[in-house]
């Protein structure tokens, strides 16, 4: 197994044994949690979390609560966006949406909870000595990455931007705040919890929001060609909705061009304030090398 | 004015400061998370959550930016239940509902941004002199009391129960979670801004909880007869919707009876545990005697 397959394989038992201790016990609600945050998936985000962890000193396992966090923000806001009153999708990931699988009440009722109990979980960071001024912190960013200055605030502007002609820069925004956002927030709260200052979480934030903003156009690439079976999602869907992407209002080679730069940008950041950045770096290598 | 008017009008003002403050700027999102957070009301939870401050020994004042988290949670919950998916209600507050005014795709956004909104507002606690040990406990019970165990859990709880035959035991846990864990909420973080000890904030949570059921069963007494002039939303849709209401399954007077004695309960609870609790009696004085 690769290190990151570990990381991920710990990350998973850890989500999985939070939800069943601090989460609904039983019922549709539940399944309809763990259906949301346990599905199958890359963990792009806890990995992140864990690796600025390492990267500014802390050891990972310390990140897991804060990891735990995102991943059930990143969940609850898939669902959300799934439901019919935004983009009504039935598959995600290969597989049913979870309100096509548990029915649209309990869909939106799930990511309610699932975004309650993320802050439930970030509080445990100071089960595992992470000292009660930097989880208020930590609780401050999430929240704030989270709403509607981010990424609700991003989804708002893609919504609003949907069969309208707009700019490059708009795109651009609308990618940084909504993938940024809980990107960047990976980042921050990894670095919260291996100790880091405000200083150097802030400039982590902005390199995980810039990696958002990569991590997106690529995104808007693979949907203009791959196909349902790879993508686990109906592609071409961006065009049929009149989405604003990046290939539309830049072009495909400009956008095939911006990925590289865009990343170039996050690994300099990282490298500037980050005493161990392998893994960190890692990870970004992986994301420039995706192809799904 | 009266105590609690003035009182009233402080929390206003401080929510609408802390909206323009820390909320997204302008636009769609932000209207509509204003319209839903300062919309006409009773302002029950944060009268709530300032005078369980003052009642164990702090100026009321430390408690607002408790109060103002656990109004935005209020108010995100209702903007989710008015939902198509929900409860599809048009009025809410002898008002449109946030979704019928601004579109359901907002409507589900501007509950999100509010539930998360109130995590960052509740972190303000710090500022205002709060130790952070005690803010991460705050955190902890606002995001328990929200979540899939309590307000959201109550309200699966509530729509699994829709047309089924139900006790009354069950009638009463549904509504001491889905009411209760605000109202108790409301005491538990207004306590701990007070610098309230651990067991003592335990301790008025479950009055604030018993509270809430005691509301709520008014509540079913009320929408049995009430118009919508009354109350501000169609009366007697419990019934249509064959909803599990107190007085459905416990019949009217029993239902009636019920509400003094379960009031009596936090009465006693709150002044065997609060130095103070004269404010906070009166607030329960007000309920008792609501009649919309």
């Amino acid at each position: 197994m690769s290190p990151l397959g570990a990381r991920r394989r710990a990350f998973d038992d850890y989500l999985a044994r939070a939800l069943r201790a601090r989460g609904p016990g039983r019922g549709k609600l539940a399944s309809a949690m763990r259906y949301a945050a346990l599905s199958p998936g890359k963990r792009l985000r806890p990995l992140l979390a864990l690796a600025a962890c390492e990267a500014v000193g802390g050891p990972w396992q310390r990140a897991l609560p804060a990891a735990a966090a995102i991943e059930c923000v990143h969940a609850f806001s898939l669902v959300h966006d799934d439901l019919p009153a935004l983009d009504n999708d039935d598959f995600r990931r290969g597989r049913a949406t979870t309100h096509r699988k548990f029915g649209e009440a309990i869909g939106l009722l799930a990511g309610d909870a699932l975004l309650a109990f993320a802050f439930e979980e970030l509080a445990q960071l100071s089960e595992v000595g992470v000292p009660a001024g930097h989880v208020v912190e930590a609780v401050q960013r999430l929240a704030w990455a989270s709403g509607g200055v981010r990424l609700v605030g991003g989804q708002v502007m893609d919504l609003e931007s949907e069969g309208r002609s707009v700019s490059r820069r708009t795109v651009a925004t609308i990618h940084f705040h909504k993938t940024g956002g809980l990107m960047g927030a990976a980042l921050a709260l990894g670095a919260i919890a291996g100790g880091a200052s405000s200083e150097t979480t802030t400039q982590l934030e902005h390199a995980g929001s810039v990696l958002g903003l990569a991590f997106q156009v690529q995104d808007d690439l693979l949907n203009t060609g791959s196909s349902l079976r790879k993508l686990g999602k109906r592609a071409g869907t961006d065009r049929a909705r009149r989405k604003a992407t990046f290939p539309s209002v830049a072009g495909e080679a400009e956008s095939r061009a911006a990925v590289p730069a865009f990343l170039a940008r996050a690994r300099e950041q990282i490298r500037e304030n980050c005493r161990r950045p392998e893994a960190l770096l890692a990870i970004v290598d992986a994301v420039a090398e995706r192809t799904r």
